[in-house]
């Protein structure tokens, strides 16, 4: 175990965070807001503890998977420590574990809030609470690691922890120079999000906080009612349609850059993450079409809310929980597939859910014919069959932390709606769930048990479960090894 | 596929299921009930189908794993399609949808009801509803097995598909000499309690509505109030003890029969099994001890909940959904945990559960030591790969099915907690869930649609799934293979 390394990169981590925190200091100034400050204190504390471990290289500069792991999930616990700081020491959000809650909501994506009214907050906290979306879109370790310099092999070892994914031979990012060009394409969709939603009449503000957002598919607004604020076809239609392309593999965009059309074309996610969303939107009109007047309508609403579930962000347009039980039942469905693998989005993927559906045909397949041996395809391609174990080991862990998660917050007493959507929108990373955590709710009646609970679902979700566990298991601190 | 001795084992099945209807006439002969009548003419339509089907045996007998999944299923719906004859016929439960939901969930031993009045049905009624649950416990196929004969081959395919379990070592039944073996241990067990019922004052119809529940694990009772009728600590102390025994591996009383106690001892299962419900016991204790002034009478509703939630029966002494959410989720978890393998009891048992730990183990550890080979072990013996993916796919089609379910079942627009419990409660073979179906509630309520979805889960959780699929799978039809 190479301690030495970890404190290392954690330090030069912190660095970075320092020259973040500056960008939301900027936005205070020009909205002459004085809690602008708090930025900057929070940044020196950053800086100090950069210039304390960060700063000098240690000689032995080799790490493996199991320190790769460490550093992503202690990395993004760091980050939130220290993002927390302003929020607290400006009051904005006076109690530091609901900042806390607040910035690992930030920056795993989640979008889940302990706000009761968002709209009370300075221009400069609101816009640092949505550009943690952006950050934590692509992982905070890719963005360090696009910015500064390792090592190819330990930066390898860094990207596969924090970019796990259900595939094995995935494209990207496996190198350096891949991954620039990835944060290229999400720096250069996101613009065209900003500029189209000005088009559409927001002003830049705005356009920035529903970028990062959708990008990111988090789902954090500076007004309460989301999306649902500008009440505008328009604005309705670019967010959907954006939120649905941040769901898709970013290295299908890739391929696409390449003029590479055949694997977006033969992608078999791809197909059935399209199919998922026209279906469930279609099915949800049928269903609340009763409720909107007309067929058009109904549509516009049921294909944002799918989008947003689906794609794990968690923006609104409607209160999803007054929809009858079916539709309601059908977004808690999309809630626990998610997007794409290799998508900023989170959930148990597209393509997990298809492996799974598949070992099952196998199962039975293999029943009624017990001498034939099948194998199981993904794109035309044969699924190795230790991808496979690790995807059962994945379920296993998925449901197990549920399981254990509702337990703890059921203490709280809350109806069973709650208590158990609670859960499943923080480990996927969505944001909304239904009752008291719907769409016009929040997490502020939550113990502070359940908060922190709530914390390490949607860390362990973001980081697809493994690295999450590997910090709390003894024997991986073992110095021996 | 070898349809002819298909017809011929389901037409003897039908013949033994006219036999058993006899048993309900003779209860309303006592009782001078009309209705019994329906129980004989129930019997006359089964006795006319054994005669044509099951009488001429088929000159090829082989038959294989397929054949023995197709057949089980087959005879489950079959008898449930018979038993529910005499309900609808003597206008006891006049809908057929009904009659065949209460049918099921007495042979699949879940004990979920549709009836808002259970005390108006005639006494014959009541008996035939909760002997199925009997016949139920220990497998249909089972039971006309140890009474009839057939090749040892093809029985040993019968018993396999109806008794699949997660372990591969079973001992039994691999032969009909401890099936019947088994089978005679069942009765032992059922005559004890039965007269352990008698010294605590109940009567004899009473002692064997009540101890045919226990035994099958089922939960049917002749009262609304179950077992909190009775309101004697001596009658739940007694049925706490016989629910938690039913729901232990048969396999290690037939240890204990031949005096070998080592492999009993030595059984993780059993241990885990029985610090399960000493431990979710206690925490409920400790959550309702101020509902019930003081701790001693707080255990004694709670071990009883307790024991009869985990051993999937669903008898109540209390109506747990006034109980705080924390013991709502406690028992909540232990209806997917379910009893141990090989006993009477349903859900995805307890070895599943330990094995499903054990993976997240091996996998977190190989993840720390990558070189390291660790095998799975249960009970000191290593554990087949085979094996493990077998219960990986049976997680996988779980809680497809969950899911499926829960998306047809929340069309009636009933709310959350209903919704999803009443699909886990059944489809775990327990009888109660929350909310609406809680233990004073009923599955009335429900559309037909919902009731026929509920019947499949019942069917596919005692079975353990994969038969149940088998025959929805339309290649298994195929005549080629």
């Amino acid at each position: 175990m190479n301690t030495k390394m970890i404190r290392y990169i954690l330090g030069k981590m912190l660095g970075v965070e320092a020259v973040l925190l500056l960008l939301p200091a900027l936005v205070s100034l020009i909205y002459r807001e004085f809690s602008g400050v708090f930025f900057l204190i929070s940044a020196a504390i950053a800086g100090v503890v950069f210039l304390l471990a960060g700063v000098k290289k240690p000689e032995n500069r080799n790490i493996y998977g199991k320190e790769g792991m460490i550093i992503v999930a202690s990395a993004w616990i760091l980050w939130s420590l220290v993002g927390a700081l302003p929020f607290t020491l400006s009051g904005s959000i006076p109690d530091y574990v609901d900042a806390f809650f607040e910035t690992v909501s930030g920056f795993t994506t989640t979008g889940s809030t302990i706000l009761p009214d968002i709209e009370a907050l300075p221009q400069g906290m609101l816009f640092w609470r949505s550009f943690t979306h952006w950050i934590g879109g692509m992982g905070v370790l890719v963005f360090v690691l696009v910015l500064t310099k390792l090592d190819k092999k330990n930066t390898m070892y860094l990207i596969r922890a924090e970019v796990p994914g259900p595939e094995k031979d995935k494209l990207v990012p496996k190198t350096m120079s891949t991954a620039r060009i990835l944060y290229g394409m999400y720096f250069g969709l996101t613009a065209i999000e900003v500029l189209l939603l000005l088009l559409g009449g927001m002003n830049l503000y705005d356009s920035l906080i529903f970028s990062f957002g959708t990008a990111g598919t988090g789902g954090f607004a500076n007004y309460s009612s989301s999306v649902g604020h500008f009440d505008s076809a328009y604005i309705d239609g670019v967010i959907t349609v954006f939120m649905i392309l941040f769901g898709i593999n970013f290295n299908l965009y890739f391929f696409l850059l390449l003029r590479d059309f055949k694997p977006v074309w033969k992608n078999e996610e791809l197909k059935t993450y399209l199919l998922m969303i026209l279906s469930a939107a279609c099915l949800i009109t049928l269903n609340i079409n009763h409720l909107y007047g007309n067929p058009l309508h109904a549509f516009r609403y049921a294909i944002f809310q799918v989008a947003s579930i689906i794609t794990t962000t968690g923006y609104a347009t409607a209160d999803h929980t007054l929809w009858p039980m079916f539709s309601q039942c059908v977004l808690l469905f999309l809630m626990m597939v998610g997007a794409c693998a290799s998508s900023t989005g989170g959930g148990m993927k597209v393509a997990r859910f298809m492996m799974m559906m598949k070992c099952i045909k196998r199962e039975i397949m293999q029943m009624v014919h017990p001498k034939s041996v099948s194998i199981i395809r993904m794109n035309g391609k044969k699924v190795d069959e230790d991808v496979l174990r690790t995807l059962n080991v994945y379920l296993m862990a998925y449901i197990g932390i549920i399981a254990g998660s509702v337990l703890l917050v059921s203490i709280d007493n809350m109806d069973f709606g709650t208590t158990f959507s609670s859960v499943l929108t923080t480990l996927n990373n969505i944001g909304p769930g239904i009752n008291d955590v719907g769409p016009n709710g929040n997490f502020a009646g939550f113990s502070p048990l359940s908060k922190l609970v709530f914390c390490c679902d949607m860390l362990a979700g973001r980081l697809e479960i493994f690295p999450f566990l590997m910090l709390f298991t003894a024997s991986a601190w073992n110095r021996k090894f």
